[in-house]
C-alpha cells in the first residue's frame, strides 16, 4: 500500500503537516556502507527552502535535517534511515480566516469530504511543505545513484511560466543556477521576473512547466508492465501537489506525429547503440534505453490568492474567500528541486529492483 | 511489487505474450456475492478486439474469455478470479524478418538490453495484445462499481488524431458509438477516416489523444500522498503501451492559467457543493470531489510501419527495417476501451481502499 | 497486498478451486535466461499428487502442468510465467451431502461468515488441492536457486505422526524416498503404516510434524525487521492449509533452555565461521548465517472424517455430520513436498531481495 | 516490501537503534476522527519499559512518546502518524568490549555478514529496544479496535519460564497484573522469581513462552490464502527479536491429535454458532470464527550473558566473550506487552482489510 510510502526496494515514507512540530521521512532499503551525513542532504534542502528570494513564500524555515537512525560512524547500515526537519516558523494565525471556508482549487474540501475533518493550518498535509521530506529522501537517493550509476546526472529546470515558454534553442544548462527561477534561457528568465512582480502586485498566481532530465541512466531500468519506468515516473510527478500533467519525451505532442517521424532511428556508436533522436524520452516499453530520460510536468497556479473567489463554508454557507498570508506567486519555482528528487527516488528504486531480478547483467549488442 | 500486478485491494495480475497459447489475468480482492459471468466480460472484449474494421489490425481473434476460478453458481466467492483468453491467430512468420533487428520506436531493444533475450513474435509481452487482459479485468471492476457506486459511468473517446483535434463544442456522446473511431465529433470522425486511409496506403501510422471521463464518482476517493487518485490514474494510463503523456483536468494547459482563472469556484447546489468549472478534472489534493474525473492521454504512433527506417541488429550491424504484417495505422483507436478499463480498475481499487480506511463515511457540508 | 500472492521480488499468485476446471499460478519476477520447461516442474508435482498409494486420497489427478507464458525457446524471458493444471477428477457428488452443513474443524463456516457464500465442492479454495500451485511455483524457485545458489539443497521429511515421533538418532536421508511417508527413520515408517491402516478402518485421521531443512543457504538472506527470513518462513508455512504451529531451530523448546545452553558457539573453520551447534536453525536476527535453515511445522488432522460429529447448518439447525468421499487419513504426508516448495519460494525471494539491496556482497571475516 | 514496515492498510514503519538519539514509527492508514493523544499510548509504553523491577534490564528510559503528525485538535486526521521516543540512557561504553567480537546466539554476526558493518552499541537495530516502537503503534491499533470492534480485548501472559510451565487450571486473569512476570498462575510466579534470582547470580538467562489471547474478535477477519490471519500472526510474532516458534490454538500439539479429537464441534447458542472447544485457536482456513484467537510464542534466552562463550572476531580470531552491562535474565518478560501489541496491529489491519473487501457484512446463520 502506498498512502504515505513511495517506491518498492528503495522506499520512502513521509509524514508531517505544514504547521506541526516537524516533518520527515523514513528511507528504507538503502544499500549499506555508503558514506552519508547531513552534509549530503542539507544542500538539496537549501535549494528548495522558502524565503530565499522575493519570488517565493516569505515563510522562514532553516529546514535543518537530522539523521536519527540508520547511520553508524558516517556510513549507512542498511537499516531504516529516519530524517527529521523541525518546523520553526508556523504562523498559524495567517490561516485563521480560512479555517471555516474552502479555498477554490485547494485540497481543503476534498480532505473535509474524505476524512470528515482537516488540519487547516497551512494546508496541513496537502501543503507544499511536505515536499521538503521528498527532497531529503531524494538526497539519499542521489548518494545511492552516485555509488551504483556513477555517471548519472539529474537536471531540473523551469521551461515555461504561464503561457510563456523558454526557447529550447536558447537553453544553457549553466544558466539554470544563475537566475532564481531555474530557467535555462536567460531572456525568458528576465521576462518571467517581470511577470512575477506583476502577479505579486495583483495578488494572483501562475502555473509552470518543469522539465527534469536524467543523463547517464543505465539501460534496462523499469519493470513491465505495471512497474514501467515511465509509469512510475508519472505517478511520482503527479503525486507532487498541484501537478496536473506529466509527459515523457515527446509527451502529448507524440499524438501529432507520424510513425516515421516519431520512431527514433538507431545506429552503432563507439560505445554501443546510438539513437538519432529522442522522442521516446529515453524509455521504450517502460524500460530505459541509455538515452537521457526526459520528463516534464505542469504545475497549476497556487490556489491561495488575494483575488476574492466564490466558495462555501463547511456549514454550507455561500461566501467569498481571499487568502492572505505568505504564498508563492508561482509555486512551480520550488517544484524544480522536488521534481529532481522524485526522479532520483524512482531511479534509485529501479536500480535496486533491476539488480534484484537480473543482477544488473545487460544483453549484449555487437 | 508491481511488475505484472496493478492495484492494491482490487488487484490485477496479467500474463501472456502476443503469440503464446493464451493470455489472461488473475483478479484478486473482488468483493464476494456479485453476479458475474462471461457475459459481463465478453462485450467489453468485443469492443477492443482486432479485425473489426479496416482501420485496425486484421489479426483475427475471437477473444473469448473463460472464467477459471472465483465464481460459484454465478456469484463471485471473494477468492481469486482467473480469466483466460486463448490466442488463435498467431501468424509468427510475419515477424521472422524482424527477429534479428530492432524496430525503431519499439520496445525490442529495451527488452533485449534488460533481459538478454526477448520473444520477438508479435512483440511478446510488449504487444498491444496484453491489453485484452486489462479489458477483461476492467469488466470485473465495472461489476464492482455498479454494486458500490451505482450512478458511476465511464466514457472514453478519441479526441485527437494526429494533429487534428475534435471540436469540444461539437461533442455528442451518442456519436461515439456511431463511428469506428470512438470520436464524439462526427465531422472529425469523417476527416480522420480519410486520414487513416491515406496512412494505410503510405504504410505509415499516426498518434492520438484519448479522453476518459468518469461521472458519478463518489467524493473522497484517493489516498494522499502517494496513492493519490490522480497519481494512480497517471501510472495506470502511462502503463498502457505507447502512452507518452497523461493529463488530469486542465492538464498541461494548467501551466498557462492564472490562479484566479484556474481555481474552480464553489456554490451550494440542491444536493451539496457544486463547482462552477472543472479545471481540476474532479480531483483536488489527490482526492475525488464528486465532479467528473477527466483524464487524457497521448498514444504515440505505432512503430511497426512500412517506411524503411535505419536500425541495428543484435550483432551490431547497421541495417534498415520495414515492418510487414498486420498492424494498426492508429493504435490509439483500440486504446479507448483500454483507457476505460484502467479507469474502472483504479476507481474500483480506490473504492475498496477508501472503504477500508474510512468506512465510506463522508464529511458533511451544510 | 497478499490475499492470493506470496513473496515480493519472486512473487507467486495462485488461483483455483478444488472442483473448478483448473488451478494455477502466475510467477512474477523470475530472473531471465534460465532454462525452464515442464520437465523441470512435473517431477515435483508428481511427488505431491494424490492417489499414489493407499495412505493418501484416492482422487486421480495427473496434475499435468502447462506453461502458458514467460518462456521463449526454453528460456525464461523475465516476464510473468503462467502455469496451469487442469482438474480432471472432480466428483462433486461426493460433497452433496455436506453442502448444507459445516464440517467441524474445516474452513466451511469461516468462509461462509466472511464471504456470505462458499464453494462447497471439495472445500473450494480451502482445499489441499491449492497446494499443487505452490509446488509448481516452488519448482520454478528451485531453478532460480540452482542458478544463484548452486550448492543449496532442500530436504523435507515427516518427523512425527500423531504422538509418535521418529528418532533423530536414526535419521537417514536416503530412507526418505524409500517409504511412502517421507520418513527418515525406517522403524518409525513401519509403525506409521500400521497406524494409518488403523485410521483408515476407523474413518479417523491424525496430525503430523514436517521438518524442512535447507543446506547450502548463503549467509545474509533476510530483511530485518519485518521481512526477517524466519518471519517470512513462519508466514509461508502457516499459510499452508491445516498448519497450526511453526518452529525455527530449537523452536518452542528454546523456551526451556538457558542462554549458555542455547547460544551456538562459533569457531573458525577452513572456509570461515563454523557454529558448534544449531539451536538457531540457521537464522540469527532474522538473517541466515550459512548454517542449515531448519523449519518444522505441525499439520492438524484432516477434518473430513467418517466419525459422526455435532455441527450446525447455515439455517442454524443442529445436526450431525459424517464426511464420506476421498480423503487423507494423514494430510501431513502430502504436506512434505508443499513445505519444501514454500522453503524454495521464500529463499528465492530473499536471494533476489538481498541482491537488490546489497548486491550480494558479504561482510568479510578473517 | 516489508523490510521495516508491517501491515497493509493499517501499516507501521519502525526506525531507530538501541543507542541512537531516538526511535519511533510512522503509522499509516489510521481511520480519521478517532480521539488520540499521548495519554492513549504512554501507559502501554510504561508497561514495557525497562528498569521497572529487578527482573529486567536496569537501563533507565522514560520512554516518553511524542506525536509529531497526524493528529489535529485531539483527533486523528487520516494522515500519517509519526511517533517518536527519545533515548536518554545510552551507555555505549558498556558495549566497547564486544564491538570487535560476535556474541554467540546474537544477530551480530548475521548483520556483519549481510551489511558488511553493524552498529555494535546495544545491538543497534536488533536490540529489544526496537519493540518500544511496536508497543507505541500497537496502542494506536487499540484505539482503532476500540472504535471498530468494541468488545474486543487482548490479554498477554507468560505461561512458561524455562522448563517450568504455569498450570492452566490455576490461571487467573486478575493475577497477571499482580506479579512482575505477567504470570496468570500465582504459584508459578513465585517459583519463577526464585529462578530469576538464581539466574542473575549465575549471570545466565532463560527462555519463556508467551500466550496472547484476543476475545471478542469479529468473525471473518483474515484473507486467504496468503494473508490468512494465522499466517500474519505467525509472521508478526516471529518478527519479534528472539522468537523461535509460534503456535495457534493447539499448536504443535495438534500433530498428536486425531481428527475426531481435534475438530471443534459446533452448536447454536443464543447469539449464533458456538464451538464446544477451541483447538483451532479461533481461526479456521485462515479466517477468524468469533472464538478467542489464541497465539503462543517461544522466546529464546538472552544471548548477552556473563558465562564465557567461545566465539570469533571480525578478523577471524578465536576468542572468548562475556557480556557485561545491563541485561534481561529473561527477555521473555518484556515480550508480553510486545506480543499484545503485535496482536493489536494484526487485528486492526485485518479489520480494515476485511471492511475494504466485504464492507464488513457477514454471512448469516440461522
Amino acid at each position: 500500500m502506498s498512502d504515505n510510502s513511495f517506491g518498492h526496494l528503495f522506499r520512502v515514507t513521509t509524514w508531517g503537516e505544514s504547521h506541526g512540530p516537524a516533518l520527515g521521512c523514513v528511507v528504507d532499503g538503502c544499500p549499506p556502507g555508503l558514506a552519508l551525513g547531513p552534509e549530503d542532504i542539507q544542500p538539496w534542502l537549501d535549494r528548495r527552502k522558502p524565503g530565499q528570494n522575493r519570488f517565493v513564500t516569505q515563510r522562514r524555515e532553516d529546514d535543518l535535517v537530522r539523521i536519527l537512525s540508520g547511520v553508524h560512524e558516517g556510513r549507512t547500515t542498511g537499516t531504516a534511515l529516519s530524517l527529521m526537519i523541525e518546523n520553526t516558523d508556523q504562523r498559524s494565525k495567517d490561516y485563521g480566516a480560512i479555517a471555516d471556508r474552502f479555498r477554490p482549487g485547494h485540497a481543503d474540501i476534498a480532505y473535509h469530504l474524505k476524512y470528515g475533518l482537516r488540519d487547516p493550518r497551512g494546508g496541513g498535509r496537502s501543503s507544499a511543505r511536505e515536499t521538503a521530506a521528498r527532497v531529503a529522501a531524494g538526497a539519499v537517493a542521489r548518494v545511492v545513484l552516485a555509488a551504483l550509476a556513477p555517471g548519472l546526472a539529474i537536471r531540473g529546470a523551469m521551461v515555461q511560466m504561464g503561457a510563456d515558454a523558454a526557447d529550447p534553442a536558447a537553453f544553457d544548462p549553466a544558466e539554470i543556477a544563475r537566475n532564481p527561477l531555474w530557467c535555462p534561457d536567460a531572456a525568458a528568465a528576465a521576462r518571467w521576473e517581470g511577470m512575477l512582480d506583476g502577479l505579486r502586485k495583483s495578488g494572483d498566481s501562475v502555473g509552470a512547466v518543469i522539465e527534469v532530465v536524467a543523463t547517464g541512466v543505465p539501460a534496462g531500468l523499469g519493470a513491465p508492465l505495471y512497474g514501467k519506468l515511465d509509469a512510475d515516473l508519472a505517478a511520482a510527478m503527479m503525486s507532487i501537489n498541484a501537478v496536473k500533467g506529466v509527459e515523457i519525451g515527446a509527451g502529448m505532442a507524440a499524438a501529432a506525429l507520424t510513425g516515421s517521424a516519431n520512431a527514433d532511428e538507431i545506429r552503432m556508436g563507439p560505445d554501443g547503440p546510438e539513437f538519432l533522436s529522442n522522442h521516446a524520452g529515453g524509455i521504450l516499453g517502460g524500460i530505459s534505453t541509455g538515452q537521457p530520460v526526459v520528463v516534464r510536468f505542469a504545475v497549476k497556479p497556487t490556489s491561495s490568492i488575494l483575488t476574492p473567489r466564490r466558495t462555501i463554508t463547511a456549514a454550507g454557507e455561500e461566501v467569498e474567500i481571499q487568502t492572505k498570508g505568505r504564498h508563492d506567486p508561482c509555486v512551480g519555482i520550488r517544484a524544480v528541486p522536488v521534481g529532481e528528487a522524485m526522479m532520483a527516488l524512482v531511479l534509485a528504486d529501479h536500480l535496486l529492483r533491476d539488480r534484484g531480478q537480473t543482477g544488473g547483467v545487460r544483453g549484449t549488442i555487437g
